[in-house]
């Protein structure tokens, strides 16, 4: 019986884990949070510092073969000994590259894919140098740690320059042209020997930076899905990913200001924008949509199983949407009561097509903090969205 | 945070575990076995004997309601204590019926439900008298402990009652009629305050009276299936049932030798054959195939959440196929090495549509025992069913 082990656990990491138990292995966790939601789930969770590297070489040495569900994991000494004496899937390199927006970018362009056009300044006065010559609008980005839009600057008119002037001088820094976006969309692509597939092209929307809602069908037409499909796939292949990739998409005008090299398809402009080398949170709608969820698929890749290409169940319509803290706080309130980490889902029995609510066990709701999730179904996409969007509401609501 | 205790730790209590947890819930399991599945997947798994009242009393004070993955548990005080101080779902009134097959038969014909005409015989002198005046066939079952067929007896000859007369003396025996069947059947009630319904019907065929596969729709009249519905609900409401109620069905031709008290409905005889108060090994097919899961719709019941009807995800046909431990020694022999707790699944590269291996993580395969299951589906009930033949018997072969 093998033993697999996943770097952290959370939501994205239990869900892993019990895929991969239904498979008959054995899961071990790392998590560097002593509430980690693994804890109250799994049998087998360290607990210990990402640095703590002999913590580290003591979990590799009882797994076969380890994944991780976030990439914003310390590249230690011990996790490079991880690397090369256990299986990391997918690789140390694939890692470094994505959890660095830098080189992320970089090898975007080396490899000759559609992305955001991009400068790096290397501290405060490069980023000033080069803002003033870069076209407007355009965002300033940190370069690590950025998930969740922390850490984006807008710039636009002239005032907003200020504000690229407070950042800190030692920084590393990203420009990017701003785009007038059209939609967002990501693809999860499933690689390793033999296997090279993806899911059906998700459409999602943000809020705050934050993943709001992800629907599936997107609303694309076949020929831009199909080139996203063939994006993705080539990106995964240009960073030899054994496991997921989920690649993120901006699909933009493809107007004549547009400075960033995108592939132009059907009068839409695809561009890369970023890339997980994990399951992802757009993903959670696979777990109702289709015909093997993300977890099961990358459980099937980490125990070297065959992997179909995954489908939608069926030609209805699927809409995922977050739940974050806000919806717990704004329950309590409608109800005049403190926020608690329970959240009553009793309006549940009006939604017979939302399929599934799922909560993380989170100890406590705070605003924008990613709590659960839930799935529903509708016979269009668009139906599928506002039914989405009144459940939420049903739940934020006095009742 | 409710903590919700299950009894029973094998693969229907984790998948109960799981989908429970993934609400937000904290799950405890109890269970005699030592290598009891739960052991390796949750955080809190208690392993006592049944009869270990401190134990139970220590369990239940942590849980706010308690259900159990089989009927086969002992009914102690500290049970009783249990169920009188944490909600215990469904009641000890429901288990004490079911897990006992004369009060389960006389309660069906006290509730004036169809069922396979028996009679009780107490030790073997009264056994051995009325078997010489009940119609033949006929077969003799024991009262306690009988699931998947163990401890059945069928009499149609005179030769076959030399058997019979070879049962100990002091058992409680059932004599029931032997039915030519149609096709086995089985519904499953989810119902609770306010709510009472089912999934659809599922047909079930068994082998060597275990559980072979398991096909949804079945292939009955759409009046016929109405009528297990309605049967199925109604015996529920006569046990008062809060969580699920398995009511597996038996379908004869209403011949005019049958003797059994039986439904007539589109030319079909409809008999209740037995009860399980809990989810059910032919329910592994709502994973795939339904709109919620058995264990999904059971932990909503058991955290007071509502519960919206069941439905086919898609018009698709699916087929849940048991894996037993044959499968296993079948493919060792084929490759002519030792059996080992691990299964080649590489032949899934082939069957697209099997849309989920699960494998209980059970630690030595042995003939007969249920080590996994899995589900594929096709366009038409009979294509789902050959297909997983053709898929079981790849896993058994050479490769």
């Amino acid at each position: 019986m093998k033993t697999v082990g996943i770097l952290g656990g959370g939501q994205l990491g239990t869900m892993l884990g019990t895929a991969i138990a239904d498979l008959g292995a054995r899961v071990a966790f790392y998590d560097p949070d002593p509430e980690a939601p693994a804890l109250s789930r799994f049998a087998d969770v360290t607990i210990a510092k990402w640095d703590d590297e002999a913590a580290l070489r003591a979990f590799a040495a009882r797994c076969d073969v380890v994944s991780y569900e976030m990439e914003h994991v310390t590249v230690t000494d011990a996790l490079r000994d991880l690397a090369r004496t256990t299986s990391l899937r997918p690789s140390l390199s694939v890692l470094e590259t994505t959890q660095d927006r830098v080189r992320e970018k970089q090898h975007l362009r080396a490899a000759g894919l559609p992305h955001v056009m991009f400068e790096v300044a290397e501290g405060g006065a490069e980023l000033r140098a080069k803002l003033a010559a870069f076209p407007r609008p355009c965002i300033v980005k940190t370069t690590r740690g950025g998930y969740d839009g922390k850490g984006q600057l807008f710039i636009g008119r002239d005032e907003d320059l200020a504000r690229a002037m407070a950042l800190p001088e030692d920084g590393t820094y990203v420009l990017e042209e701003a785009l007038t976006l059209q939609m967002e969309a990501s693809c999860i692509v499933a690689r390793g020997p033999g296997t090279e597939t993806c899911f059906p092209i998700f459409e999602n929307a943000h809020r705050d930076h934050v993943l709001d809602v992800t629907v599936v069908p997107a609303r694309v037409a076949p020929s831009v899905a199909a080139a996203m499909e063939r994006l993705a796939l080539a990106t995964a292949r240009s960073l030899d990913v054994h496991g997921l990739l989920t690649v993120e998409f901006f699909l933009a005008e493809p107007t004549t200001e547009l400075r960033s090299p995108a592939v132009v398809e059907d009068g839409v402009a695809i561009l890369v924008n970023e890339l997980a080398p994990r399951p992802h949170n757009s993903g959670h709608v696979t777990r109702k949509a289709c015909t093997a969820s993300q977890f099961e698929v990358l459980a099937r890749l980490l125990l070297d199983l065959p992997v179909n290409a995954p489908a939608l169940l069926s030609s209805d319509a699927y809409c995922m949407g977050n739940l974050l803290g806000d919806v717990w706080l704004a329950q309590a309130a409608a109800r005049g009561h403190a926020p608690t980490s329970a959240l009553d889902l009793a309006c549940l029995a009006a939604f017979p097509d939302v399929l599934e609510v799922v909560l993380y066990g989170k100890n406590e709701a705070r605003a924008k903090r990613k709590m659960g999730h839930f799935t529903c179904r509708a016979s269009r996409p668009e139906d599928a969205l506002a039914r989405a969007r009144r459940f939420r509401e049903a739940l934020s609501g006095a009742s």
